[in-house]
């Protein structure tokens, strides 16, 4: 049976990304060695490092004035790294999910911070519109996707003070106006490359006007001089990231993404929409998310959930069970996924509605 | 021509983690989904990360109240962790090497380091001995394993304070007293996995004890409550970790690895010292490291240095041009480089001899 992969993250990733990546663990670029055992510092690794942040510009269309670091310690790792590299006094963030509120935290340790605005009340189901950003603020942090909650902000803003963005979940599934932003990051384990490195995209202008001492490791400029060198990179993910970016590429980059993107998400919601016994968890259509589609019984059916996901698991779909505290289902539709595992999943709901909508 | 790898690391790993590793990037414990796909809450990742755990504590013999993490970062964020966590107010710190001197500088930033030894005047070619460390020191530092300039403590020190030990280079490589020891950590490409994973052995009871607020992610604490899964792990180094350690006690434990470090390093050595076209770096024999032999050529063969490192690279030897601070050649013979290497290295070096001494 084919296995379709709605993970959340780590998640799915290219066919092609797994192949190049399995024969490399065998024998990088024919020097007779394992990716995993060469040195970093070698030829045949510094291009690879060399082609992925080239890439990566390339396919972002990112401006000069930026550098693209690759780095270790997770999404998570930035929320203390931006205030330490960014923040004087004041910094401002929009609540928009758990993640977005672990970033907010963390900045408290470092200076004076303002939330602009929040849905936590209502479980994160919308973006707050509206908010008023302090002018005085050093940055305003948002989170573009939230995985958790199905929402997403798919502009990019236009705003009085420099934006900070984390992209962990949809990087890479649409173009992006990088120019609006002072500093772009998140994990690679959605649209990327396996857990275990972390991307940053960052205004080289904006560094260095803090007062404070930074560590060496949580100083940007440290990788920025380094190249992404400054320590033994991730190599697997590194390299693993490189394929994904040609497999972008190749498939006609973040645009040709985008339109596949907003393909798929349109089938599984209009099913949502249109199905009885299903309904989507996001209030306003313009919030949905089109990398995490979330979604739980409608009222009257509500006691089949379990019966739904052990239908559909049975029928190849995996990694939808919905995040607890949303609850129902939660299908990742990544830049990977193809349009067969969403109609895969489509039929499931229209089989399921046959056995029980009379 | 079968490449011997003497990379100081990223660095050789045994074919049993490249086979595993390589087959779990195709299809990991049966899911019929890539190792870098699934999520890392998945029974079959948490079983992964479970053994690894389990494994790491049993070849270490690991007593009670100490945690073991996987973290990333690499080794150098472990060197603000350390100060960060542990000082108050002092820490003594050895300096054997240009990477023990990183960790020094870091934690200036903290509070008042005292270097209570260094061998950097020398280039780093001994291990400094008879020093005094202050009584009222929170740790004391060493790195047991330079690999730049091949020296290495083989002991267990007996302290009168904390004792925490960077073991990047030489952890698994022979049975260690854990209980001497505050804190071990370590990159793991050298003895365990690809580059990506940092391994953090601490006494659980000596954390909590300074004011300071650290931020989450620095914070050992919260790697211990998430057991190393408070945010995504770097999936495929902790995998190929687990075939490493799985492989290490196939081979009869860290006791077995030392015997045949023991044994390699000896057949190397003792061609240094036997050859007259060349000689080691070290000047105690007791210093040698068993990990990174290096050499340079003796002086009346100077002339000689890049024809024999092309002799030795066109028979397969790999990763052996020494450090640029030392000059010459390093030879890394970690638990996985076959004994078979080593030879073929050594008969090089005899080959080359026959050739130019009359």
């Amino acid at each position: 049976m084919k296995v379709h992969n709605f993970s959340a993250g780590p998640s799915i990733l290219p066919d092609f990304t797994v192949e190049k990546t399995a024969e490399a663990i065998k024998n990088f670029a024919g020097t007779g060695l394992s990716v995993m055992e060469v040195s970093h510092r070698s030829k045949e690794f510094v291009a690879v490092m060399d082609e992925a942040i080239a890439l990566f510009k390339e396919l972002l269309n990112i401006p000069e004035g930026y550098s693209v670091l690759f780095v270790g310690g997770g999404a998570s790792t930035q929320f203390c790294m931006i205030p330490y590299n960014l923040m004087g006094k004041k910094a401002a963030y929009l609540n928009t999910g758990a993640w977005a509120n672990k970033a907010q935290k963390e900045a408290n340790l470092f200076g004076e911070v303002v939330e602009v605005a929040s849905s936590k009340e209502a479980v994160y189901n919308y973006i707050p519109k509206g908010y008023e950003i302090p002018a005085d603020a050093d940055y305003f942090h948002i989170t573009t996707n939230n995985t958790i909650y199905g929402t997403e902000i798919k502009e990019d803003m236009d705003i009085n003070v420099p934006l900070v963005a984390d992209m962990s979940s949809d990087i890479f599934s649409r173009p992006v106006d990088v120019s609006k932003y002072a500093l772009i990051y998140g994990g690679a384990q959605k649209n990327l490359a396996p857990a275990g490195v972390t991307f940053v995209i960052v205004k080289d202008e904006i560094l260095g006007k803090v007062d404070r001492q930074i560590p060496t490791m949580l100083d940007y400029r440290t990788h920025i001089k380094g190249e992404s060198m400054f320590n033994t990179p991730p190599v697997v993910p590194v390299f693993a990231a490189l394929q994904t970016l040609k497999w972008i590429k190749e498939q006609g980059g973040v645009a040709a993404m985008q339109k596949m993107n907003e393909e798929k998400a349109a089938v599984l919601y209009n099913e949502i929409d249109r199905n009885p016994m299903f309904k989507g968890t996001v209030v306003n259509e313009e919030d949905r998310s089109l990398m995490n589609i979330c979604f739980i019984m409608a009222d009257e059916y509500k006691e089949l959930e379990k019966e739904f996901f052990t239908f559909a698991t049975e029928r190849g779909m995996s990694g939808i069970k919905g995040h607890r505290s949303v609850g129902g289902f939660r299908a990742s539709t990544y830049n990977a996924l193809p349009k067969a595992s969403v109609q895969a999943l489509v039929d499931c709901m229209k089989e399921f509605e046959a056995l029980h909508v009379k």
